[in-house]
């Protein structure tokens, strides 16, 4: 009913700072791939924050990049981080509300952030993570160095990566099994709508296909 | 287009500690009544860890309960914690992609978190977490005390809460108004299923009204 899979739990058994790429699991990459946004978990001189951030993935490393990151990595460039993201598919009810849960699908990557650098790496992590939702950056107008100058992008290894899966009825004690209450599953489905163009768009302008596409 | 409405961003004016409830903002209260699982941030020995719970709320506390609660909280009853809620509502395209972004919905709220001892707290904060999604607390049956003991619960004040909502079009920069590139919003909805009943209901036992009205 409910399994995680990826790096183990214990994070103490972890080579910490060993510089090898680990690719993340199957259910890893399936989970950041369904999800829209992260929650970054940093520490600060007045405590600890976590807020929501876009991001994008490449086969062993998590692209972030937010207005709020810069304030984030403010007490340094290199930090440790923990970045979550969750997707809630139900809401599981049982016969005894101490056995109701949620039906979800869930990553947490710990690690050290990286502040990247190099414009190659910038540019490459802004194209994976505007394409994160849907492939728009091809369609967009080319980047201005300006643009790449004033963007924080952080890259967080995806070693230290588990996913966590939840899903079907409630698991009740036995001796309410067959009870008088209704038990069972409400789905929650997430579902994009018609693109709604902006006011000054130049008329006939096609909307891009991936982004129609998002509907199916 | 954005706005950040409760409590003052710099943590560091907030009297902390100050034995005074304040009452939430109705932006807070709104965006934490819609969401479904926060995400709770807490320091541990082993560093940050970023983790989703359930949640509910009264005007002036918040209460957390969930499997991973425990673990959360081994390194002490009390600690300073961050739980932040967040609902997407679409993607917005800019004709930049610097400019691209999310309309969301989002809760930041920060504090001291209090394990709840009291039985009466417990059962109460149970039945707030229980409802908060949909009512059916009173349709499940009765909790016993070992269910009770059993439970670990938190305590958050909505003291130190912030909400932060972005909707409308992208805001791209004046020279690229009127440009060639598609831009405009897709928007994200969620919506609840038929509830699926578990094999072993007893025939005829209705579906409770309130998970029923959360197709509405």
């Amino acid at each position: 009913m409910s399994e995680e899979t990826g790096a183990p739990s214990e994070r103490t058994t972890l080579k910490r700072g060993a510089n090898r790429a680990v690719y993340a699991s199957d259910d890893v990459k399936a989970v950041l791939d369904a999800g829209y946004v992260a929650h970054v978990g940093v520490s600060t001189a007045q405590g600890i924050i976590v807020l929501p951030m876009a991001y994008g993935r490449t086969e062993d490393t998590l692209y972030l990049h937010g207005s709020a990151a810069n304030a984030m990595l403010r007490a340094g460039s290199d930090t440790d981080i923990c970045v979550t993201v969750t997707l809630v598919d139900g809401l599981v009810v049982a016969r005894s509300a101490f056995h109701n849960s949620m039906n979800y699908r869930s990553v947490v990557v710990r690690g050290h952030a990286r502040k990247v650098t190099e414009d190659v790496e910038i540019l490459d992590a802004l194209k994976i993570i505007t394409d994160h939702v849907a492939d728009n950056w091809d369609s967009r107008r080319e980047a201005t160095d300006k643009e790449l100058k004033a963007t924080l992008v952080i890259a967080l290894p995806l070693t230290e990566a588990s996913a966590k899966i939840r899903d079907g009825g409630p698991v009740d004690d036995e001796a309410d099994l067959g009870g008088p209450e209704w038990a069972g599953v409400i789905p929650l489905t997430e579902s994009w709508g018609e693109p709604i163009p902006i006011d000054d768009l130049v008329e006939g302008t096609p909307v891009p296909q991936p982004l129609l596409d998002l509907q199916d």
